[in-house]
């Protein structure tokens, strides 16, 4: 019987020996790889946090005490440590568990997390909750380096530090983001990584750790040395923090030790462990970017199955074409170089890109800058990421009617990441920027040519919004502003995006049932005025309008105000959408079979207000 | 004649003489009082950035050179010498400067500011375009102290040494942002202030100013003395930027000079200047806080005119009384202690009040924190502050229903601050969270009373919103979702908060010319679906909706579209809001007038749907 198999909760890992805890950690790399290789997911963040999550469940109780994750994914360890193993199969899956920690699904996941730098905010409210209602518990932020690099968790950092609250804060430092780390908060990190102190801490901390009387003087003891030895000053312990590091946070032992000594100071307190991404998988340590969030591969080879072309990569493609024309072109992205297409931008015009770390409002407002100067920059990102920059998308850029492009990709439903990544919420959030423009490709050659627009026929602010993935049947290019794909009489079906696929199979099915619909597909939804949509409506009298968006976002409604505000009466109006739930992960197809915006509902849907 | 008299653009400070300097600054100082004591305005961070301003203006050509302003209330000197002294006392007055930089007022204004934060991410952008069109200009990022506390700076900050790009920011380090500095930010400065190098800078530097050689030998010299002297590691250096500092802000010789080493260094460089808020006006340098946006006051005994009762002490005032009942409330600021009301909760339940600085981001995730661990956060912030905040209420609010309550300040119009400072943004980004309920006081009375509610009886994420100011003439208390004022025949108008004033003026103006209004106040505009609006809608088959708000925003059209998905069809619908405009600064009065969404242009509207 393997030592794995012994695991079911947190506190099977502390009744362990000492000598068990290497083997256990080896058992776990071989079942993360053989699953993750399987199901798809984040592969190397995992893989590099093994020792660091078996060490905090050898310290800390995670059903009574907060472990709060940052950035979300490399929760695996800890789901499968607290009771989730045999369910692991379904990570990820339509109605199984979750790549990120979800407080529905246990109670040892303490608060949701899914974009990043959020946890020692939370971990801080935490604390003080605990403090005030006079509880006692412990607070633990897992924090990666990565998500230094965002200024939220320096706001929580500077945060805590003054509260004077108990509270951990273990950095797992691998040197790397999603890419690689950027700018001033790697340099800060680097100059800390260096030490020589480092090379010694492990002899030493054996020596005290099997000298020690009793556990006052062991921690006395060990402040003192640590504040000795490991303890220049530097940015953390100015703020206010101890500051225990940098650990070999693959030595599970140290580890250990010195989260407990972090416990027990009962203070502010920063734990900095040297990782290494895909520690242990020699094709994710030799490529962690590639295996950061990854689809299913040959767990031997590590060969990744295929994976046809995206909307980001022709994103990336065709930004690299119109920079070879324009050197006032330039490109802009928050930790996801590879994941928006931009590796060859960057490759090439190294003095022209920008990837600031997981900074998406400091993106936004340099992108600003950059406008009101001369260039044109375009600012690829995550809808769900982009939700960080809405302030700056109104004060920095369209007060002043900046000509800053957004490629807002991972627009819609994304998948297997979930709520906290569907792309659901930039159709509301955009539209209400004052003068911004709003650009829908529903295939790659739309794409293409709209963001050529976005960049020369469009002034003021503009956002070019495209889904994960590839395109589908709809192949054709169109960039007017609103496009007749057919003619029709019983009702008009208006869409934008890649729905305009299951408009045309819901289509299909209703010819079969005599059921003649107009489609009109919107290329450009902030279009004031939507002259050809009036037209059809006034001949139709019925409209249909599904769209992948919450309900506060759906643009049907605002077309029917509109078309009521000039005196179009309408048979009946039906706007299949998201609703006001908060949706979780799956397919895509799935997710909209279930919300019912899908070929199905909309057949339904039209027979309904047809009188079928 | 007075030296000031003769600057009416940078130039003319560059031609004074060193003698001429000390006494302008006292002059400025005397101008300065003299106006906002009439116009009101932000008196203390003027007054505390005389010298700093005008050595900027003896070091640059801000008509070519980018001066970017962080926060931009300390611009007055600035407007003073380049060109809009004459027109001082129009200062935030409707149609005149604005208290605020905005390059459509004057080329020397680079770039908006309102909020905090920006002006490093800003400046970046503008150095890195200035250097790949192969452009010859200097751009500096002028930023307060309190500004460093919010996470934005940290990431331009981070991004900004990383570059390499030749830019200086001088940060203004008074100690003290709106209200006092907290946190790791104050205590980093600190450890920076206090070095005993400051003491002798000032007369280190001359005795090198008067032996210098040549600009080279200079610089160099400069540079090297510079690190020897006043360089140890810091955070700042650690970053990788030439780290300048402290200076003695009010010293303008010694704050030229170091501003010329900083600009010839051609790096990233910080600028460390030390000054007192208010500097040179006893009540201002007392009472920082009291002068900071102050009204009208009396110019020698610095008497604040005026000024009632406003929601902000209302919500302040229940607040404490709730909490007094209940250990579980929790009181959360970013750096808005006075202006939100706060304060005498923090005097008296500290321990429960967090004031996070300039933080809105962090201020949420905490409160989220806090919520998930049994308190019951408030977090009182201005609306426009609150688009800071927008993921943070979608990812870590939201998604986990959890219970935080929003006490949204300033919403709607806010007068003499102007387009960055209006709350005309929150109405549509709230509707937007998934589970938010959104509660509308209109009086004293209804402020108390919905404040209740949102703690003890509504569940998941809710926000009370009520403006800047006091209540009108509508004094009642109604807490029902849909709240019939008055009953009517001919059409039906829709309302919801203090607009309900306007809406009583308007009615009486209708009864002289015999239209009959139904008169319904929306006092939750969340509220899936409005009966008593739709009662009323099928009655009188006109619907008027006024509403402060940008168009998008508009609750109007889903209040139409839900009624003609419900089947009732409407003779007419008209909605009056402040459209996709950017609305600068004057009274509300002034601004609803001009956007038609006043009284006069209801009654009109009233009289056109009504047939009249």
């Amino acid at each position: 019987m393997s030592i794995l198999e012994k695991i079911h909760t947190s506190a099977d890992i502390k009744k362990l020996n000492e000598e068990e805890l290497e083997p256990l950690c080896s058992e776990i790399r071989a079942f993360l790889i053989e699953h993750v290789s399987k199901t798809g997911g984040h592969l190397a963040s995992n893989l590099g946090a093994v020792e660091l999550t078996v060490a905090l469940h050898r310290v800390y109780n995670t059903a009574v005490d907060r472990l709060v994750f940052d950035v979300g994914h490399q929760c695996y360890v800890h789901k499968i440590i607290t009771g989730r193993k045999e369910r692991f199969s379904t990570l990820r899956q339509y109605g199984g568990i979750s790549g990120f920690p979800k407080p529905y699904e246990s109670p040892d996941d303490a608060f949701i997390a899914g974009h990043a730098s959020n946890s020692v905010s939370v971990a801080l409210g935490m604390a003080k909750a605990r403090s005030l209602l006079h509880q006692d518990y412990d607070v633990v932020a897992f924090i990666g380096d990565g998500a230094l690099t965002g200024g939220l968790s320096y706001e929580g950092l500077v945060s805590a530090a003054a509260s004077g609250e108990p509270i951990v804060i273990l950095l797992n430092d691998n040197n790397m983001s999603i890419d690689m780390n950027v700018g001033g908060t790697a340099s800060l990190l680097q100059k800390l990584r260096v030490k020589p102190s480092y090379m010694h801490f492990k002899r030493a901390y054996r020596q005290m750790f099997y000298g020690m009387p009793s556990l006052y003087s062991f921690n006395h003891r060990a402040k003192e040395w640590v504040k000795g030895k490991l303890l220049p000053e530097n940015m953390f312990s100015a703020m206010g923090y101890e500051y225990l590091g940098p650990v070999d946070g693959h030595d599970v032992h140290q580890m250990e030790t010195v989260l407990r000594w972090a416990r027990d100071m009962k203070k502010p307190v920063i734990v900095h462990a040297v990782t290494v991404k895909g520690k242990g998988c020699s094709y994710a340590e030799e490529h962690p970017e590639r295996y950061h969030g990854v689809g299913p591969f040959d767990p031997v080879s590590g060969e990744v199955y295929g994976g046809g072309e995206s909307f980001s990569d022709i994103f990336g493609k065709t930004l690299c074409a119109l920079a070879e024309q324009d050197e006032r072109i330039t490109a802009v992205t928050a930790a996801m170089t590879s994941g928006t297409g931009l590796d060859r931008f960057g490759l090439r015009y190294p003095d022209r890109f920008s990837d600031v770390g997981i900074a998406e409002g400091h993106a936004a407002a340099m992108a600003s800058g950059m406008a009101k100067q001369g260039l044109i920059p375009v600012f690829a990102v995550y809808s769900s990421f982009l939700q960080r920059s809405y302030d700056m998308l109104i004060h920095d850029v369209s007060l002043q009617k900046l000509h800053v492009v957004f490629g807002v990709d991972r627009a819609g439903l994304v998948g297997s990441d979930g709520e906290t990544h569907h792309g659901i919420y930039d159709v509301n959030f955009l539209r209400s920027v004052p003068g911004m423009t709003v650009l829908c490709p529903a295939s790659f050659g739309e794409l293409h040519a709209m963001l050529e627009e976005a960049i020369y026929r469009i002034e003021g602010p503009v956002a070019v919004r495209y889904p994960r993935g590839g395109e589908g049947e709809y192949r054709d290019i169109c960039t007017e502003d609103e496009q007749i794909v057919r003619t029709g009489t019983d009702l008009t079906i208006v869409c934008y995006g890649v729905m305009i696929n299951d408009v045309l199979s819901a289509v299909r099915k209703l010819d079969e049932k005599g059921i003649s619909a107009e489609v009109i597909k919107l290329n450009k939804i902030t279009y004031a005025k939507f002259p050809r949509v009036f037209a059809s409506l006034e001949k139709t009298g019925r409209l249909l309008m599904p769209e992948e968006v919450c309900a506060i976002g759906c643009v049907g409604r605002h077309l029917l105000a509109q078309a009521s505000e000039a005196g179009i009466r309408l048979q009946a109006a039906r706007f299949l959408n998201l609703g006001d739930n908060i949706v979780p992960h799956g397919t895509r197809a799935q997710l909209l079979r279930d919300y019912r915006v899908d070929a199905d509902a909309m057949v339904k849907t039209a027979e309904e207000i047809c009188g079928l």
